[in-house]
C-alpha cells in the first residue's frame, strides 16, 4: 500500500473541525432568520457549502482520490476502485434545523472497497469518533473498548416510530414482537450519531430503512473496529454505491435479532 | 405569600448542581464494576443516595416544606396544601446505566398547588433548565423564547416504539396516522429531558403513557412558563398525586393533536 494513512487521517480530522466551526458559526445566521422557508434554503445552503469545502480541500490535496457526497458536488461514482471519500456534510438535517444540534459529520475513506478510515463529528457536542481500521476507534482522545455481547433483553435498540406504522418500505408487524422483547428502543434523528452510539456501546442495535452510503460509510468503519456488524435487514454485505435497509449492533444483538426476527 | 422563592431558588440550584457533582464522580465506580447486576445496584444506590441529600438539606433549611420523592426518603405526600418539592434523583435510570448520559435531575417546587420553580437538570451536557412562574425560564443563563405555534407538519414528535405496539396502556393504532401527519419522531428514554427540549421548543410535543409526578413536576413549571401545555391525553389537569398519561406540547400541536387524534 503506497498511501500514507496517517497523513490522510490527520488532514481528515483538521478538515473536520474546521467545517464543524463553519457550521457552529452559521447558527448566528439561523437565529437572525425568522421564517421556516429561509432557514430551510440556509440548510440547504450549509450541506452544499461545506460539501463543497471538503470537495476542494482533497482535489488540492489528494487529486487522485474520488468523492461521493450527497450533495453531488463530487465525482460521479459507481465503483469502489482506487480511494473514495464517502462524505455527508450534515447528517440529521430536520435536527439541525430543529434544534441546532444532534447533528453530524459523516466521512468514511475506502480503498479499493475496504473501508480505511471513519469518521462521524457530533459538532455541538464536539465528540469526534474516528477509527482506522486494525488501528482502533476513539471518541476524542479516548479508545472505545470492544463491543461486549448484550443479551436482548438487555438492549436499547434504535428504531424509529415510523417503521412501527404501515409504510412503503417493511411489514411494520415485523418489529413488534422485537419492541417486547428488548429491554428499550430510542430515535435520535441522525444515522451518524445512532451509529456512532452503537460503536459506544451507548446503544446495541440500529435498524432503519433508507439510508444513503454517506449516511452510513463512517458508521461502518467505526463499528466494524470495535467488532460491531454492519449489514442490511437479511445480514448481507451493503453495496457502497446504493441505498440500502441498514441494521448495525453488537455482534451477539446483531446475530439473534437477524435470525429470530429479520430473516423470518 | 411570606416566602423568599428568590433564596429558595438559590439554595435549590445549588443543591442540584452539587448532587450532579456527586453522580458524575459516581461514573469512576460505574467503570470499575464489572458485571451488569452490580452496576444495576449502584445505580439503585445513587438514586437512593440523592434523593436523601435532597431530603436533608431541604429538612434542614426547611423543614415546614414536604418531599415527594421516587425512592421514598421524603414524605408520605397524599396532597399539596403548604409547600412540596416533587423529586425524581436520576430521571432515566436505563439511560444512566447503559448510556451514563441522556439523564437528569428534576424538581418541581408547589405551593398550595401551583407550580412555582422547576429544574431540570442535564448532568452530563451540563445543561441547567430553570424557571420560576411569572419570572421567565432558563437554559443556564439564557432566557427561554416563548413557544412558536408550529404547524403540525412541521412538528417533532417524541414518542416511544412501545406505545406503537400493542400494549397494557393505550390503544396503539391510535397514534398510527399522527406518525404519518408530523414531519418526525424521537425518543430520547428521559422524561425530563423531553419535557426540557419541548420547553427549548427542540421538540413540539411528548406523548408517553406512565409517568408519576416526579417525572413531570419539574417539567411543567418549566414549559407552561414557555407558554406550553402540560396535561393528560384528555387535555385535563394532570394531578400532582398520582401517576398519569402525560402529553405536552406547544399549545398549537397541543390542541390539535387533542382534538384531531387523541379525543376521537
Amino acid at each position: 500500500m503506497d498511501k500514507n494513512w496517517n497523513d490522510i487521517d490527520v488532514f481528515a480530522k483538521e478538515a473536520i473541525k474546521e467545517a464543524g466551526r463553519k457550521i457552529i458559526d452559521s447558527f448566528d445566521e439561523v437565529l437572525k432568520i425568522q421564517t421556516k422557508t429561509n432557514v430551510n434554503d440556509l440548510v440547504t445552503n450549509m450541506d452544499k457549502q461545506i460539501e463543497k469545502f471538503f470537495v476542494e480541500m482533497i482535489d488540492k490535496q489528494y487529486p487522485e482520490h474520488r468523492v461521493m457526497g450527497e450533495e453531488g458536488f463530487g465525482d460521479q461514482v459507481e465503483d469502489m476502485k482506487g480511494t473514495v471519500w464517502i462524505i455527508d456534510p450534515i447528517d440529521g438535517t430536520m435536527n439541525f434545523v430543529h434544534q441546532q444540534r444532534n447533528f453530524a459529520i459523516s466521512i468514511g475513506v475506502f480503498h479499493e472497497g475496504e473501508g480505511v478510515l471513519g469518521y462521524i463529528y457530533d459538532v455541538v457536542s464536539d465528540e469526534l469518533y474516528h477509527a482506522r481500521k486494525g488501528h482502533g476507534a476513539f471518541l476524542n482522545d479516548e479508545k472505545l473498548s470492544p463491543l461486549k455481547d448484550v443479551p436482548i433483553e438487555e438492549a436499547i435498540l434504535s428504531l424509529n416510530a415510523t417503521w412501527l406504522v404501515p409504510n412503503r418500505k417493511v411489514d411494520h408487524e415485523t418489529f413488534i414482537p422485537l419492541v417486547h422483547r428488548v429491554r428499550g428502543t430510542r430515535s435520535y434523528g441522525s444515522a451518524a450519531i445512532e451509529l456512532a452510539y452503537i460503536a459506544a456501546g451507548r446503544l446495541d442495535g440500529y435498524i432503519t430503512l433508507r439510508l444513503s452510503p454517506w449516511d452510513f460509510a463512517g458508521g461502518k468503519v467505526l463499528i466494524e473496529e470495535v467488532g460491531g456488524v454492519v449489514t442490511d435487514l437479511n445480514g448481507e454485505e451493503l453495496s457502497m454505491v446504493d441505498h440500502s435497509p441498514v441494521f448495525a449492533g453488537n455482534p451477539a444483538v446483531h446475530q439473534e435479532v437477524l435470525n429470530q426476527y429479520l430473516k423470518k
